[in-house]
């Protein structure tokens, strides 16, 4: 039997609905996989019809089809194509974005699913609807009853893990405590082992200050927590190196050496994956209970509806979550 | 005449002599300039003898040599090759680099250098010897009696330029206002049309925080502080468009519609600008009254005294220096 895979519908004001679809209807993924789409089957007919996509959609019973050229979709949350409003964030569609997220992480914690992949949502849209986290990522954490995450994005020489993710940039040094570097390292490391099949990985942690802080003449994090963490880890039997100054080591592509980064917060580690692999990385959430995996950009609300999506880090999100789920289970 | 071009030393326990010396030797650029070393004359002998460079040195005199194979040094400094202690930061090494910075800037503050050329000093050192700044940037705005300054780096097809340079994550936020956002757009907007011969350029502005906000989703500094200033600037006729998402505005190459971004902070700017273009970038420091290029990377104590330094940055960083003062003065 093939594993299922959920796909959530993301924003319907944004490209959610589009890339769900297009890539449950992939055939090559098809041929490894029984993708069940999750969020209102109102909407997905409504991007159906409205990019004449050649697909079916049929509500999923209880058995799901394994063969047929018909898609399943869990019917969950509310919308019809009236509520659809390309291009901003609405309560309606944030809503319909979060109940597919509670729907699939069922779906994965039941056994019913093995993976799930989440089309991109809208922070603000989930908020107007009262989902209150700073992103997906947080929100799946807690639904999960995982006790630890951290996000990882992955891309075919390059995955980069991070200690904080959705921060302002003003709290950002607050946040970075050696005991959360280290919590991170570890949940990095045990997810390269069980989900990448590394057999001893070896992590690089960056810096936070710009020149990872010149021996505290920038900033002094890199002596009072990061060295500290490093420590810790390796007396943990973890593998790191650092802290490396971010630019130089991205720049003259350090990072080959290792397994994977271990950066500080969300633009440091996200600027150079996105420069490095854009359209074809894959956000991992390390360290939960289920598997999930995303695309790596947003909603897209500027192209949303216009069928002009491009589908490359979607379908990069669907074929890791397979490959994780035969690491992890088989 | 050809002009003179001044480059200093940089910390001599690091490849600063040694990127100096080579490109100075440089015969493509001798055609086009004469350069001249700013350092202890028995510094860069022993550097010379070490690396077995086939150059003459020859103390400066009032009139520099215009066409002789002869590098003239303006010897300023202390320093033999016995206070040489490859691979690390000391006051000697400090000093030296401090003190040839400070003779060239008098030289082109009294117009006896066309532009300056500063190969990589460590803040650490200078810092050890008593110059206290977060950088030479800093230093040499002071000293050159200069009002404003913008850290750009400047390469092929990108140029970023900076809203804070050398300052801790914990306190970037702070420095981020309005009105300093509005000052680098100008000094940015300025060398873009005095520097650069660009004469209707358009600036794109970065968000601070991850996704540009996402609304006030993660921080308000998009709105409370960058929306205004992005205004401010278009009322004084600034062209410019943003707060771009970082992450995906490098990712998605949206940076070739512009004409110079303006990033928040180091890293922001100096990840994808070192990715797109390691070892080509040079760092520009606009607005000053003077011209002063250095290269792209550090003192890469690592390397030092081993004959291994690359020269390109250090070459491009040269000919940007003469560029500029072709466009600026001719």
């Amino acid at each position: 039997m093939k594993p299922v895979l959920a796909i959530t519908i993301g924003d319907f004001n944004g490209i959610g609905p589009e890339v769900a679809l297009k890539a449950a209807a992939n055939s090559a993924l098809r041929a490894k996989c029984t993708p069940l789409l999750v969020g209102p089957l109102n909407v997905f007919e409504h991007t159906r019809t409205r990019l004449k996509l050649k697909v079916k959609l049929q509500k999923a019973a209880a058995m799901l089809p394994q063969q047929s050229s018909v898609i399943p979709v869990m019917d969950v949350g509310d919308g019809i194509g009236a509520d659809v409003d390309y291009g901003k964030p609405t309560r309606a569609s944030g809503r319909s974005a979060g109940v597919a997220i509670e729907a699939a992480v069922k779906l994965c914690l039941a056994g019913k699913a093995a993976a799930m992949v989440t089309a991109p949502a809208s922070k603000e849209a989930l908020n107007l609807a009262g989902y209150n986290f700073p992103g997906q990522t947080e929100m799946i954490t807690l639904l999960s009853r995982s006790s630890k995450v951290a996000m990882m994005l992955v891309s075919k020489d390059l995955r980069v893990g991070l200690v904080t993710i959705h921060v302002p940039v003003r709290s950002i040094a607050e946040h970075v405590t050696a005991e959360k570097i280290v919590e991170k390292m570890g949940v990095i490391l045990e997810s390269l082992k069980r989900d990448f099949r590394i057999s001893d990985p070896t992590l690089a942690v960056l810096g936070l200050n710009p020149h990872a802080g010149e021996h505290g003449v920038i900033g002094n994090e890199e002596q009072s927590i990061i060295l500290p963490a490093l420590e810790q880890a390796r007396a943990r039997g973890i593998k790191a190196e650092g802290p490396f100054s971010a630019d130089g080591f991205f720049g003259d592509k350090t990072f080959r050496r290792f397994d994977a980064v271990v950066a500080m917060y969300h633009d440091q580690g996200l600027i150079p994956l996105k420069m490095h692999s854009f359209g074809k990385a894959v956000n991992f959430s390390a360290g939960l209970t289920i598997i999930r995996t995303s695309p790596d950009h947003g909603t897209a609300y500027d192209i949303a509806g216009k069928g002009k999506a491009r589908l490359d880090s979607m379908l990069e999100a669907m074929k890791l979550a397979l490959q994780i789920a035969r690491n992890r289970y088989d």
